[in-house]
This record gives C-alpha cells, sequence and structure tokens, in this order.
C-alpha cells in the first residue's frame, strides 16, 4: 500500500503538525472550522525524507499523488490548473513543524504560462496586474527553483524603469511589464540554456523541489542550529489557490495579532495595506497602516477579522499571529499560528491568559520560551544616565532591551567585530541575510521597516534589542557611516539602544542589573511551585554570589578558585608560587595566598547566607598564569631573582603539547598536594569564621576537578580530609563539610560507582565531557564546525545544547551507577548546559538533584525545570 | 572470630599461594613433600592488606598471633627467641604472589641483642662468626628498619679494615668485630636518638613493618609497573629459623636450576661458595662454583640436592630455581619457585616438557611469557660482520641476544640518554637502583659477578642481552671511563655487547632480522592450533608488510597512509596541497599525489598476497607536514611562490591550541573531501591494478579515523563508495571493497549500534580511546604519570596495558551495540595494546575478531591468543 503524502486541507487537522506541518496543520484546522481559507493541500514532512532518502528525487509516486490533488483542487475551486478560462494559480510555499519564518521558499502565481496569462489578463479585466503577476512569478521561478542570479532581473527592471521615467514599479504599464515578461523570459534562457517551462505542472514539481532543498539553505540551517531545532524533521509543501491583495483598493492584505505581541495588551494588534501583496508589509518597502485604521476603510472585514482572531485564539488558547488578504472585499485567512512575542508580552500574555480562565497555570508556563527569559536578564539603562542623555535619534521600539556596542554595516563584518566587543548592526532594512550578523549582534538599528518588518521580528525572536524605522538616518552601506543630522558616525563608533523606548543615543550609556518583578516574578512563583530540580549558579565572588541570589539561586553549585587568582594582586604571588623549584618555596608563596583566598570564601559565604556552596580545587594548567610577553617576563624575572633564561626554562617545561588533556584539575592536586591542602584551609578556616561571626549553618562542598580514576580521588581526598580535620580541631568550633568530585572525564563517569563510594556529591562538567566524549578541543573546533553545520553532520553545537545520544549516555551511566553504589549521592551539573533548558529538561528527566548555571542563566533554568516536570507529568517524550 | 593471620609452614601448601605469598607457599609445600626445610612461618598477604588499612600499623591481634608462632617455632626447634641456651635466630624476607626478587626488604640474624650474642658465641664456638652474625644484623636493621644510611655503617668497616691493615671482610678478628658492633651501636643511637633494640620481640615486629613497607619502596612500584604486576596483592612475610652457611668448610650455600635456565638444557645447573651466605652468591662478590664441582665436595649433599631438584620439577612440572644452604655438613632448601628463564629456553623446555609426557601442549604454552619473546624478535648481529670482527674482551653470556649502543655509566645517565639512542650501561656491578637503567638500554656489560649475578638475572628477566663478569675491564663510574688494555671508551662511545657468546666489540656491528624457527616455531605452531583470535599487523609498506607476513601476521590491521606522505619527494607535494587556497590548487596537488600513494599500495598488495589490508585514510593534523625551521621556511615559501609572511600567517592558521582534539582523522575528509577522494582513488585502482597482474582476491577495507557521529560516517562514507564505484566502473573489474571506522573516541564506542549500520568493520584505535576516556594527552602524561605510580595511584601505564575498568567498558559497550546492530560486523583492536599479552587475553574474551600490532609483535600476540584461548576453556578468570 502506498503510503499518503498528500493531504486537502480538508481531510487534516491542526494535530497533525508533525505531518503537515505548522502551517498546513492550521490551515487544516481553520478550514475545519469554517473560516475563509483558499483551498489547496499539503504535501507531507514525509514526502520531504522520502525526497532527501532517494537523493533529492521526486517519486514518481509523489508526482502522480500530486496530480490528483490538483484535479480535486481544480473542482474544489471551479478554476483549471493551465487552463484558458478560469486559470488556477497557486502558490507553493514551505511549512515546517516548527516555525521558521523567511527561512525557506517560497513561489507565487504559479500556474501562468505565455498563453494563461493572456486569459488572467482577460479574466481579471486587469492586463497590468496580469504580466505583473507574470513577470514575479517568471522571476520567483528562476531564482527560487532555478538560481538564476536576481539581480540579473532586478537590472532589467530598473532599466525599464529608467527608460520610462519612473520610480515605482507601480508606475510601469502593462506593456512595459509584457517587455518585461518577454526579457525575463530571454535571461532565463541565456542562463539555462532552456526555454521557460510553460507545462505548469513541471512548474510545480520544480517548486516542490525547491522547498524540500530550501531545508537546507544555509539561512535555515543557521537559523535551525540559532534556536535548536532538528534537521530530521523536513519541511511539508502547501499548494494553495492564489488569492491578490493587490486588486483594488477594495483588495488589500495584513498581519494580525490577537494581542499586542509587544506589551501583551489584549487588544488585537496589527498592520495592513490596500491594494499590496503580502510581501510588501513584510519587506517594510510601503509603510503599512495600522490595523485599527482597517475599522474605518473595510468596517465588515475588521469586525470579521476580530471574531476570526477571537475564536483562533480561544480554540488555540493562545495569542495567534494571522496572516490575511482581501481579494475585491472578501476576506481571505493565509495563516495562523502561536504569535512571536517579545518575552515582556510572552509573560503577561501567560499570567493574563489564566487570570482569563483561558488554561492552567502549567500550560502557561509551557507557552514561555525560556530562553527568552534572557532578554530580560540584561542590563537596561542606568535611569539616571536616562534622564540626562539625549537622544541624537528616534525609531520604532521594536524589540526591547537595552544595547551599546560599535557600530557595523554588513553582517560579516558584525560577526567579525563581535568577538572582540558589543556590536550594533546598521543597516537600512534587514534581510535573511542578515540573521548571523543579528545574532552575533547585542541590537539591530533600521533606517527603514515596521514593527512587523524582518528586523523587528527576527530581533524579538532573538531577544535582541531593535529600533526600526528610524527615519532621519542617513546609512551609507557603503561607505560605512551613519549620519543623523550633521554628525557622522563611523564604522566601529559607539551607540546606545534602547530597544523598549526607541530612543537611540552616541557613545556608551551606563546600564543596571536586571531585576525579578511583576509577571516576571509570578511566573518564576509558579515555576517554582512545580519544579523539583534545583538550581544553583556558577560564582566566583561575592558579586556574582549576589547576582545569583536576587535571581533566585539556592546556592552556589561551581565557585572557580583559580579566577580569583587572575586578579593583578595576586597574579605575581600565583606566579611565585608556579615557579618555585622546592615545596618549602611554594608554601611560603602559598601561605601569602592563604588570606586571599580565604577572603574571597568569606565574602561568598556571607553573601549566600547559609545557602550550599561548591569550591573546585584549582583547575587550569599552571602555565595559563604566566605571562607571554617579554616585558611581562622581564619583569617577572626580576621580581622573582631569577635569570630571564632560567624563567624562559621553566615557563617552557610547564608548555605542553595539549594543555586540555594535560597537567591540571587533581593532576596539580597530586603533584602539588600542598596546593590543594592551602586551599582547603582557606575554605574552612572561613566557613569557621562566618559560622561563628553570622550563625549560619554553613556546610562547605569541596569540589575535586578532573578525576579519571578512583585512586586519585582517595589520594586527594585523604589531603583535604587531613587538612580540614586538623583546621577543624585547631578551631575547636565543630563543622561538617562534604568531599566530591567533578565528573568530567569518560572515565569517570564509566567508573562512576567507584567514585560514589568515596564522594559525597557528583558534579557532572560537561564542558570538559563533551570534548572528550567527542575528542573535540572547544578551542579548535570553530574553525571546522561551521562545514559540519552545512555538511549536515551536526545540527546543533554540542557546547552550548547537551550531546544526549552520547555525553548524555555517559551521565545516564554515572547516575545509575553512582547512585546504585550510594543512594544518597548529591548529583548536580555544573558546565554551560546549565542554562540551556533542552539540557535542564534532560536534566530533570535523568534523574540529578541541581543543576548550575551563569547567575544570568538562573530564572530560564528555573522555568524550563518548571517544564521539564510538567512535561512529564504529562507525558510528553522530549 | 579473629582472622588467621600466620601460618606455620606445616599448616600451610603449595596451592595457598595467593595468600601465603609464592615464597611462603612454596616452603610450605616442601615441608609437605617432607623437605629439609628450616622451620618457620608465613604472615599472610592479608596481614599486609589490613597493615596499610589501619594506617600502617600493625594490630595488636596481629602482633600477639606472631608472638604465639613464635614459642611453636621455639618448641619445634627446641631453641629459645632471645634465649642465653641455644637462641632461636631468624630471617625476616618478603614474598609476593608473584616472584620479585631482589626488590623487597630482608632481615637476617634477627634475635640476637647483647647478651645473646655472647651464648651464641659459645653455642656456635666461634665468636668471630658470631659477632660477624651481630654486626650484619645491626647494619641491616639499621638500614632496612629505621633508614639510617648504609654508607654510615660501611665507612666504619672500611675503616676498621685500614686500621687493621687488612682488604676482606673475613681477616676481621673477633675483637675487631666487636668493636665493631659497638661503633654501630652508636651510629645507630646517634641517627636515631635511641638505644639499639635488645627486645627481640620489638626487633621483630620492626622487621615484619619494613617488609611491609617495602612493597612500596620506588624499586618495587618500578619493577611492579614493568611486569604488570597490580599493587592490590600485597606481600606476605615469612619468619624462618636461620641456618649458615659460613659456618666452615663444611657449609656453603648455592642456587641450583633443575635445568639450564639460558639453554634449557635438561641438566641440573647452578653455582655454589662454599663457607658463603646467600647474599654473597647473590651480589657477585666471590666468583661462585659451577654445581657440578658439588659432587667432587661434598658428593652426598650433591646427590640429595640432584633428587630434590627432580622431584620438585615432577612435582611443579616446571623447571626449579632452588635456594640451598649448607650447615656443617647438612643441607636446607630455603626456596623453591620456577625459574626465570631465558627466551630461548623457555622455548625448549616447554616443548620438552610435553615431549618428556610432563605436561600437556596446553600446559606448556601457558609456561611461556609472551612479553619473553620479545627478545628473540629483535636483530641478531649479521653473520658475516661477525665472522670479520674482532671482539675487544669476553665475559659471561648472561643473557642472549645482540646490542650496539652508547655506554653510560649510571642508570640515570642511561634513561637520559635512551630517549635520543640506542643505550648500554656499563657497571662495575648492577644492584637493584640500577633496575631502571637496564630497563631503558638494549645491553648491560659488567666487569663482576657470575651467571646468577643480579645483572644476569634481571637481565634475563626483562629479556635484554648481558655480558657480566667481564673481569678485563677497568670501569672507573666516576670518570666515566671503560678501559680495555690501553683503549679507553667515554660515555657515550658506541660498543656491540653479543649476550649469546659474551664478546663485546667495539663500534656498531650490523645486525640482521630475527626470525621464528626450531622449538620458537613448535611453540608458535601449537599456539596457532589452539587460538581463535586472528593476529594481524600495523604496517604502513611493503617491507614492514614483509616482516609481518614472517612473523605470521594474517593481515594488515592499519596500514597508516600519513606516514608515506613524510618521504622526502612527497613531502613537497604534501605542503603544496595543505597550503593550497583553493580547492582547484589542492586537486592538482592531490593529483600528483595519487600515484605515490597508488604505487605505495600496490608493494602492499603485492607482499600480502591477498591477505586482508586495512588502510586508514589521513589521521594526523596538517600543521604536522609543515617545517618549523625558518631555513626551511624559506624554502618552502620560495617554493610555492608564497612570500615568508604569507606562508609564516597561512602556518599559524593551521595551529591548534589542542592539536590531539583537533582538525584531524575524518574532520580533514569533512572540509577537504578532494583528500578523501584521491586517497580511495588510489586504494582501489592499486588493488585493481594487483588483482589483473597476479590474480590475488583483494578486497581492500578502507577505515575512517576519529569518527564521533554517525553522520560523519555517512558523509565520508559516501565520499568514498561514489570515487570507489566509479573507479570500479571505469576499470571494467569486478572488486569488492568495504568501508568501516576507528572506534577511538568514547562517542563512537557509545553509538557503536548507529556506526554499525553504516560500517562492515569496527577497529579499535586504543591508544586514541585511552587520551580521551582519561582526558589524559601522551604527549604531556610523562610529566606528571612518574608520581602517580609512586603515589599508588596508578600501578600500570595505560597506554601500555589496556585499563579494562574504563576503556575496557567502552570496547565492550561497542561490541555489544556493534554486534545487536550487524551480526556479521568484523571486530579488531589496532592500538599499540595489540602487542600487549593481557591486553590480547582481553580482547579474546571481549569477543574481538583480531588484533593488529608492531610487525615485531606478532608471535607475542599470537601466543598470547593462545593463552586467553587455553585459559577460557580450563575457566581461569583473568
Amino acid at each position: 500500500m502506498n503510503k499518503k503524502f498528500v493531504y486537502l486541507f480538508s481531510e487534516g487537522n491542526g494535530a497533525m503538525r508533525e505531518l503537515l506541518g505548522g502551517k498546513g496543520a492550521n490551515l487544516a484546522e481553520m478550514t475545519r472550522l469554517g473560516m475563509p481559507v483558499p483551498q489547496g493541500f499539503t504535501i507531507t514532512t514525509e514526502a520531504c525524507f522520502q525526497y532527501y532518502a532517494n537523493g533529492e528525487t521526486i517519486s514518481s509516486e509523489l508526482e502522480e499523488a500530486v496530480y490528483g490533488y490538483i484535479s480535486k483542487l481544480e473542482e474544489i475551486t471551479g478554476k483549471t490548473f493551465g487552463g484558458l478560462e478560469n486559470p488556477l494559480l497557486v502558490s507553493v510555499r514551505s511549512g515546517a513543524v516548527d516555525s521558521m519564518p523567511g527561512m525557506m521558499d517560497t513561489i507565487l502565481n504559479l500556474g501562468l504560462n505565455n498563453q494563461v496569462v493572456i486569459s488572467f489578463a482577460e479574466a481579471t479585466g486587469n492586463p497590468r496586474f496580469a504580466y505583473d503577476s507574470y513577470r514575479r512569478f517568471i522571476q520567483m521561478y528562476g531564482d527560487v527553483v532555478m538560481e538564476v542570479p536576481k539581480k540579473r532581473f532586478d537590472a532589467l527592471l530598473e532599466h525599464m524603469k529608467e527608460e520610462r521615467g519612473v520610480s515605482l514599479d507601480t508606475e510601469l504599464t502593462a506593456d512595459d511589464l509584457k517587455t518585461l515578461v518577454e526579457q525575463f523570459q530571454a535571461v532565463y534562457k541565456d542562463a539555462l540554456g532552456v526555454e521557460f517551462p510553460q507545462d505548469p505542472k513541471l512548474q510545480l514539481m520544480g517548486a516542490i523541489a525547491a522547498v524540500f532543498r530550501s531545508w537546507y539553505n544555509p539561512r535555515a540551517v543557521s537559523y535551525r542550529r540559532m534556536y535548536g531545532i532538528s534537521a530530521d524533521g523536513g519541511t511539508a509543501v502547501n499548494v494553495q489557490s492564489m488569492v491578490f491583495g493587490n486588486m483594488g483598493t477594495d483588495s488589500g492584505t495584513g498581519v494580525a495579532f490577537s494581542r499586542n505581541p509587544s506589551t501583551g495588551a489584549k487588544r488585537i494588534y496589527g498592520e495592513f495595506l490596500t491594494n499590496a501583496q503580502g510581501e510588501d508589509v513584510v519587506a517594510g518597502i510601503r509603510t503599512p497602516l495600522p490595523i485599527e485604521q482597517l475599522a474605518d476603510v473595510m468596517p465588515e472585514i475588521y469586525d470579521q477579522l476580530f471574531l476570526i482572531g477571537d475564536k483562533l485564539e480561544r480554540h488555540y488558547r493562545d495569542m495567534q499571529d494571522m496572516e490575511f488578504t482581501i481579494e475585491r472585499g472578501k476576506l481571505y485567512m493565509l495563516q495562523t499560528r502561536s504569535g512571536k512575542r517579545t518575552v515582556l508580552s510572552a509573560l503577561k500574555i501567560a499570567v493574563d491568559l489564566v487570570s482569563e480562565w483561558l488554561c492552567t497555570k502549567d500550560e502557561a508556563l509551557l507557552k514561555i520560551d525560556p530562553k527568552q527569559l534572557d532578554n530580560l536578564l540584561h542590563p537596561q539603562f542606568d535611569a539616571e544616565a536616562l534622564a540626562a542623555a539625549k537622544p541624537i535619534s528616534h525609531g520604532l521600539a521594536a524589540s526591547p532591551g537595552a544595547a551599546c556596542g560599535g557600530i557595523y554595516f554588513t553582517a560579516e563584518d558584525c560577526k567579525a567585530a563581535a568577538a572582540h566587543g558589543p556590536t550594533l548592526l546598521v543597516r537600512i532594512e534587514t534581510s535573511p541575510e542578515d540573521i548571523e550578523g543579528m545574532h552575533a549582534s547585542k541590537g539591530v538599528l533600521t533606517a527603514r521597516g515596521g514593527m512587523t518588518s524582518h528586523a523587528a521580528v527576527v530581533a524579538r525572536g532573538m531577544g535582541i534589542c531593535c529600533v526600526s524605522g528610524c527615519g532621519e538616518l542617513r546609512i551609507d552601506e557603503e561607505a560605512k557611516t551613519l549620519t543623523v543630522g550633521d554628525h557622522v558616525f563611523k564604522e566601529g563608533d559607539f551607540l546606545s539602544l534602547d530597544g523598549s523606548t526607541g530612543y537611540v543615543y552616541s557613545g556608551q550609556m551606563k546600564t543596571v542589573p536586571a531585576s525579578v518583578s511583576g509577571y516576571f516574578a509570578t511566573i518564576m512563583e509558579w515555576a517554582d511551585e512545580v519544579r523539583t530540580l534545583k538550581v544553583r549558579a556558577n560564582a566566583d565572588n561575592p558579586q556574582d554570589a549576589a547576582v545569583a541570589r536576587r535571581f533566585g539561586a539556592e546556592g552556589i553549585g561551581l565557585a572557580r578558585t583559580e579566577h580569583m587568582f587572575f586578579e593583578p594582586d595576586r597574579l605575581p604571588v600565583v606566579q611565585e608560587m608556579i615557579l618555585s623549584t622546592t615545596v618549602e618555596q611554594r608554601e611560603r608563596a602559598l601561605e601569602k595566598l592563604l588570606p586571599m583566598q580565604r577572603a574571597d570564601f568569606e565574602g561568598i559565604y556571607e553573601t549566600m547566607q547559609g545557602h550550599p556552596v561548591t569550591i573546585r580545587l584549582l583547575d587550569p594548567p599552571l602555565h595559563e598564569f604566566l605571562p607571554h610577553q617579554e616585558e611581562d617576563l622581564r619583569a617577572l624575572a626580576k621580581e622573582m631573582g631569577l635569570g630571564y633564561d632560567a624563567l624562559l626554562a621553566s615557563i617552557d617545561a610547564l608548555k605542553e603539547v595539549n594543555p586540555m588533556m594535560g597537567h591540571r584539575g587533581c593532576r596539580l592536586s597530586v603533584t602539588y598536594p600542598e596546593i590543594a591542602a592551602m586551599q582547603t584551609r582557606a575554605i574552612i578556616e572561613a566557613a569557621i569564621r562566618v559560622k561563628q561571626a553570622k550563625g549560619y549553618d554553613i556546610v562547605p562542598e569541596i569540589m575535586i576537578p578532573l578525576i579519571s580514576h578512583v585512586d586519585e580521588l582517595t589520594y586527594v581526598k585523604r589531603i583535604i580530609t587531613k587538612t580540614a580535620d586538623a583546621v577543624i580541631a585547631e578551631s575547636g568550633v565543630a563543622l561538617d563539610y562534604q568531599v566530591g568530585t567533578m565528573i568530567e572525564l569518560p572515565r569517570a563517569a564509566l567508573t562512576a560507582d567507584e567514585l560514589a563510594r568515596e564522594s559525597a556529591f557528583f558534579s557532572f562538567g560537561t564542558n570538559d565531557l563533551t570534548q572528550m566524549t567527542f575528542g573535540l578541543s572547544r578551542d579548535d573546533a570553530g574553525k571546522f564546525l561551521e562545514q559540519y553545520y552545512q555538511k549536515k553532520i551536526l545540527d546543533f553545537d554540542p557546547f552550548s545544547r547537551l550531546d544526549q545520544a552520547g555525553v548524555g549516555k555517559l551521565i545516564e551511566t554515572a547516575v545509575k551507577l553512582g547512585r546504585t553504589a550510594r543512594p544518597e549521592l548529591k548529583l548536580g551539573l555544573c558546565g554551560e548546559h546549565g542554562g540551556d533548558a533542552r539540557s535542564v529538561s534532560f536534566c530533570h528527566h535523568v534523574g540529578l538533584d541541581y543543576v548550575s548555571c551563569s547567575p544570568y542563566r538562573v530564572p530560564i533554568a528555573r522555568l524550563a525545570a518548571a517544564q521539564a516536570a510538567i512535561r512529564k507529568r504529562m507525558g510528553i517524550i522530549e
């Protein structure tokens, strides 16, 4: 039996998302609900999978099925595909399971050819419109399907406009456009050696294949990686009969949200243009009108749209983002989906939906993308600085948040400069090609485009700040200058953008940290009610610890003692310690470090007020602490009373071929037990002092890094317990402490039962564990990973998102072995994955006690942990 | 109930080796067999374990038990411990499960004190002997138990000899020795602040603790690592009543082997000294007499010894190494054990024992240490060169084989120089402190000592060549010179040693490769009959492949294509390929490499005559192929038509922080598919040519390195199959080929089911797998691993012997997952572990199809594979 690869909209429904893609399922659902949808059919994601499995060819089986459905569509519409009377024109659009707006390809007006266009002109009574549609189709088909450079068509269009002495496309006549159609077909033939296809069925097959192929275009690959979408899904293809918003003043097109996607206000929101096609709205070429004005222009349409929006929101129990077209006074719904929204509106909408009895708290929590919270967790402009500042310009507040950075005029420049400092992307208007440059930037500033322009939509999705449509800016992308009035800003000059107000300031404005309040606080409260996974933070000093507490961290999961070593007043002592040639010399240097480290720990304990603190012993290779510049080296040699050459020789002896797998972690404690002893003393003495002074019940958790073998652990643990017990005995103050280990080497995970017998806790160091499991150096992978994405080998960065199939398997093994050997074993994770929602979810499912992440990601982890608990309870498999 | 920690010799037996150690079990067995053994008792290895578990203290429980057994020993011997009449003196000796001759501590004559020595002098009627025994005891106790520097005692002895104007110890009088006893006691008190202990019970406890502690002395740790003995076992302690071989001419001591340990001849073999103690024989201070002469001196004793030797050999079904003492005309057996033997004698003895019906072929195979075969697999001197050469000196042929090397006069110098070239250790005589220097050397040359001297015994055990007792050499260890006649050799000068003849030659003599013949061939034949694990070799060129075939390799498991790249005529082309900036440029360079690689593969296929050949695609990071010296760089820049700075910049861009985890292996094929395509073409074209020319049925096995993810594998495999299929189609010759993957990253092992679906075979690359599993860079580990051994954290080098608990677990996982996904999957191992007997055994047990090792280790692997099969069949757990 053949698989069913094609579904009429009337055959599907909203639950068939996996098979029909998001757009297809929702078109089917709207059809089912009796809403006005131009009819069509959806080719399934399974067909896309088959296309790739067959070496990128469309099977004859699928081809036959599509032709069959074209016939059905002809019946439904009463039009004929390729027919000279009442011709059926269709759009061919992608539609993946997860929405990827603008990332893949679309072909409109398909079905036109040299004959059909004549009857189409007659049927519409509008030859200008017919030939314009045809020339657009040829251009789109040539560009998207056959990869004829778009600019070859554009050049002809520009040339025609010049020749006619007009500046707008709309000023060209039907005859001009007819000529262009001929010229476009000539370009097509010149580029490809064949005529532009006249058979609509061939056109259709070409377009379908192009949409399938666009699943792997670089933009889509990059978008998926950015949003953590798997490449396995593939895209469905929607073939839909065309409706036209550009057939006169009784026509139009627009986008509407059932609530305000920027503020969350419960009021229909959107933009429309009369006598226009959808792309005109999105591209930001003409400035659209607010949706409220539709009530004046076409009151009945407005009411109908309002009712549909309300119904869809209640039906989907979420804010909807809808596209519509009005063709000669009749409303058609082209799309609905859960609307992308700013994090502020996401929080408000979630809380409002609960108070409106539209959904439960659990459902509300699931509506918020934890990653988006990131946006709220970055600094805002300092209120005083803001009051004192005079903006240089004002645009649309397209995506909230504050950002300062050097300005760059191309995506490439932005990407390159972002490695060295914060950047802002400045463009006349953005296009999908800019997406990686936007991702690398703190904010986006455009001269053109509205609230739903490409720049605005994408920036909101990414959670970066955006000021769009800032019309008074003169941007010269060639010269790389931005001019406001008579002030010229050059590449690299600093600007400050306030995406919440739309103001632009020159220079770098002072920012203040974010806080959790209002709707955000409510959501966090709900999240804390349901989650079972605890959230700690990685913090190396009292300042970071304070931020962590403010964001709700329940402890510190990783305090890196080496970060303290880099402080300028300590580095010389650390260097002295490293370059010591005898144990005695080293102990003298350590003695100087002891009070400094102790003071660090005291500050952290005081801030954490008795919440648990895990402190990791010195981890990095010692050569990291030594200078590289000759002048620094000479200064150090002088200070150490060493010859310059002797110093160089010492430093040379410390160099390593593969430092990541070299003399670091617990290996330092094995060769220099006195370092571990000093650090233990500082940890315990600080705890005793703070306990005595403040009365907090502190139980320091001392963590040993880079353990591969149980005998390393017992050796280092012996140093720790010997020192700690002696310090406690000296002090006469009772103090409990725990000794545990990082699990960051595969061998540690594989022998976790042995390690558990000697450890009070495990903390999975997934940064190193990922490096070792893949045999992949994070510092070097950048050079070739890009090719891995392009070549479909990896679809996410395993250093950002935990690789469950490999690294996750080791974690599962370690959890099982560890808990069997020691049922009360405490389990945590302290890699960067602790702030990634999917990885947090994995941690919940695998049974960890806590995750520890950057202080600024604590709320993300709290929400992700709640979502994981809810999904598990609901039986949703991730 | 208390554990039984002590056994009389009469309570034990030979099967109790684990508990009583080898020496203790055999003393008990000889007692059981009614042989003349000085009675005593053994403190178990469990007591040693308890000693360490108790923080290096002897429990009062053990102390009580020992005193009880002293009472029993008093009853048996009729002597009194510490008694003034007929005092009981004892020896305290270590005895581990695995024999570790000379590695641990021994104390003799224990029980003497200032009173007892008087009655002992009376009882023996020999005050000189009594005081000599006492001063030896004080010296040994001070040195071994209390760590008073031995040289402080030696200095006093030398001083006394000078004062008395004598040159031998034996020329000192009883009074001289009595004075020395007083002086030694004064040194003891001066060093330790307490009197020399007079209570024999305290002496005994001190000695027992010292023997326990000696389990971890550096020599023992180093010996265990060298022979792969686990540190877990601990040592037993044997307390035995003393007998004295130095009580006159009717007394003596010696060592006897039931067969010749050097040649394997079936004839009693050994040495003895009259009026001497055991240490005099072993230390090589007096040159002992051949055992045959005992028949003249003490014919009855000789007959008795001969019968005992024969009985013990039949009883243990193996050649025995026995120590005996004759006290006033009565023979006492002090030890028997399976004798260490040269590999040649091991092979002959094994074959002989089978033909004498003393054991089965399987048992015979188990008697040979596979590692020892190494000795036979190194070159011998070229016969012609040997005939033409004039030796400069002649000593004892103490350990066979030929060796050339620079001469060094201390173990440290040898170790240091061995990194740069072959070395010979030259010493007046060796001692246990020299063991690491010997290990680092190709051979040992001594001026003093017999066939059972330290140098001879240890060299045979290590399988390195030794010429001992070369009396005409004048060795000045201070000046670092060796003088023969009037020729002076300095440190670093080359000598050649023939350990099979005892001749010493100056300079470097030509050597010829070893071959498998005679007894060796018989044993290999037997091994091949029982083993099921196949053995392949790692070989990169036809020469190595020919050696591999000669040693019985059944195929090539790893041909590294990059080794071919380093050939001087190719390197410039390789560099051109690497520094190409366009695909076209790179393809031009690859085109030049193609015929070279194809010729390499043709040569290998021809040599292997249809046996399987696995070829690995390019693996190392490209920067390895680039020059480092400025002049080479300038030459290359010129050749490439590049600016010097541009070249430096290109090379700089290739540099990596952690090259081991960087851009190498299949990652090169992902970024430069054209390299993989060229190599595939070379592999397939060569196979087709050789198949056509010779008719061999060649099925090339193309192996992809460093796979971590199945999608890497499918990507590279697609390049390979596309190229290979095209080449085969072009040629019109039918050819099968296979594509497989290395499993050398943890993630590959963890996802082996996915990989198996795309692989015809797996080859475990255990070098890299060990690095990644431990997170340990082989290039950097040297700096700290020594401390790991000293601190009891690791007891073997995981790069030499497979870590079964960690790396082995990954292999087991991969085998299971792989075979489940593809039952016919071919499994092999191609790390250096393939030539290590224990690791080979693991491979057998885990169900691999083959191991692949260096050509010179193929016979080792064949024997190890046979032993594993036999042990498995016999139910012996390893």
